[in-house]
């Protein structure tokens, strides 16, 4: 289960939880597998494909799986059937499946006669995914902010110059995270200070194949000659990350990108709706100019927002690619009464 | 040459430039050396040790080095030297060394009976120091720039809170960091805010061997209870970075270490005087409190001051450790007149 757990954080978050799985035969771990975002095989499809491609006998392997397999056919076929059709008999898995329509798997499997078995190292596993359990139990999207800063955390100069701030490789990588998100949001100053048209593409400027909805947030209307009017686009005339949030959910968005500006990406962060922060760190200073982030109501060190790295950092051309996700707040401990109570 | 500047990029800038060596023998690279810092082997001594120990000829060997080998007896003794010793008949180098103490070298090898050929990718051995180079013809300390900041680039939070904002990981690298340079300095507002040691200390508390001179710059009063009164200290009564790098230079100081605060800091990189930027990037957010660059006289992104990864990005333990020199500034060309002349 510690072979696919350390899998599953190989994977990218997004709409889908984090999962890796392992195949254990004759004693080893003979296969690792992980989910590689929305419409890419199950992590125990993909590790059961390979172990077989090794020759490894299945009839007596197990599979060990950081989440429930699933019992649905989405994009991709329920894994229950993969795991029955290779004729493995034995399934241990460490949490359930929250999700309405995916769960019932492991019922599924111990009526056709399988060995199941669950639980193991399931606060781990949880923890892994904690902000996207959180994501589908308020019935909301996925929330991922993306920031292109300076060194210094400033995302434009003084005169609100910021294309580019970061290089070629860093934009490619950012165009890629939008073609992975169901829909990418911008407030209605950036929509008026860039133009930007939100699509996904190469570095060519050709789409890529997978385009997001894009999404304006505020009160200020869109202009007609606006550049994301030249694809599929809305405009949520709300200031409330929580009705964006419900509005996007009702149109079938899983997983949202916001670009900002700070405004925008200060209120998701204020309301603790950021579930995972992309940063590209560009190595320039402009010791003035817009920041990326503004107040979140923090005013001493012990009540900043803290995140933890998902993985190494990375360098992508000049700049530094880091991915984070929020660290659980614990609530402040109830203040002790100076005088018996 | 390239494998000599590649072990050259390996090591740490400060009081001394990046070196590196190679020695080749029967046509391939036999030993691959770097210099440390202060008081460590040259690279070219430490480069034959190994070719020596791993049983190679060195009187037909050739070495291969980025600067001139040394020609004076510092903390270590001359290159030179211990080419003659090790019987190499054969130098290639790519830059000479510029410092009155040091050069002559290649004489006098020559005047020995010696190859020795110079100029060998001599740009990009000069480049690899091209702040080195300035600050030794400036006749000044090198200066390293610290900053420990949260993600969105600040270093406290609106009360001033800034203990701790990186972990104990990164400070210990800060630690190590103050006693490989001759002196660590801040300013007046830093002392009365923070009242620092300055000294290095182990994760334990307990000094290491290699203490730091600690300066205080500006016109405010040094307190009577100073912390830093504990150690060699001295105040520079002046907020002209200029004038304090002038001061120390008198004092001996090769290589000084600014950590702020921002005011200061600005102060160095508003002049140029920034030859290298360490920064501790912690994975928190604060959205308000002090910035860890102020005004630098950037008005628009192309008069971003821009810097490069001296090596790929590092994780210590919560925290990201970057590394950057600044890049060579360009003078914008001369404007083209509107009218013929």
């Amino acid at each position: 289960m510690r072979a696919a757990l350390d899998a599953a954080r190989t994977g990218q978050r997004g709409a889908n939880p984090l999962v890796g799985a392992a195949v254990l035969a004759e004693g080893r771990v003979a296969a690792l597998g992980w989910h590689r975002g929305a419409g890419a095989p199950h992590a125990e499809v993909e590790a059961l494909a390979q172990a077989r491609r090794a020759g490894n006998d299945l009839s007596r392997a197990t599979v060990v799986v950081t989440l429930e397999p699933c019992h649905h056919h989405g994009r991709t076929g329920p894994c229950t059937q993969a795991i029955l059709e290779a004729g493995v008999r034995r399934v241990v898995y460490a949490t359930e499946d929250p999700t309405p329509r995916a769960r019932g798997g492991a019922q599924a499997l111990r009526r056709c006669g399988l060995s199941v078995v669950s639980g193991l190292l399931a606060r781990e596993a949880a923890s892994l995914n904690h902000r996207w359990l959180r994501a589908v139990a308020q019935d909301r999207p996925f929330v991922t902010a993306k920031v292109a800063q300076s060194l210094d955390g400033r995302t434009a100069a003084v005169d609100a110059t910021s294309q580019w701030i970061t290089g070629v490789q860093a934009r490619a990588h950012a165009h890629q995270l939008r073609a992975r998100c169901d829909a990418v949001l911008v407030g209605t100053g950036t929509l008026l200070a860039d133009d930007p048209r939100l699509s996904a593409r190469d570095p060519q400027g050709r789409d890529l194949p997978d385009q997001p909805l894009r999404v304006v947030m505020g009160t200020t209307e869109v202009p007609p000659g606006a550049a994301l009017r030249s694809g599929r686009w809305c405009h949520l005339r709300t200031r409330d990350p929580h009705e964006a949030l419900a509005q996007l959910a009702g149109q079938g968005v899983r997983h949202l990108l916001v670009e900002g500006g700070a405004r925008v990406t200060t209120a998701f962060l204020a309301q603790d709706l950021v579930d995972s922060l992309v940063v590209y760190q560009a190595p320039l200073l402009l010791g003035a100019g817009a920041a990326s982030v503004a107040d979140i109501g923090v005013t001493t060190l012990t009540q900043a927002r803290r995140l933890e790295l998902d993985r190494e950092p990375v360098r992508l051309g000049e700049d530094v690619l880091l991915e984070l996700s929020p660290v659980e707040r614990v609530p402040p401990a109830p203040a002790v009464p100076s005088v018996p109570a």
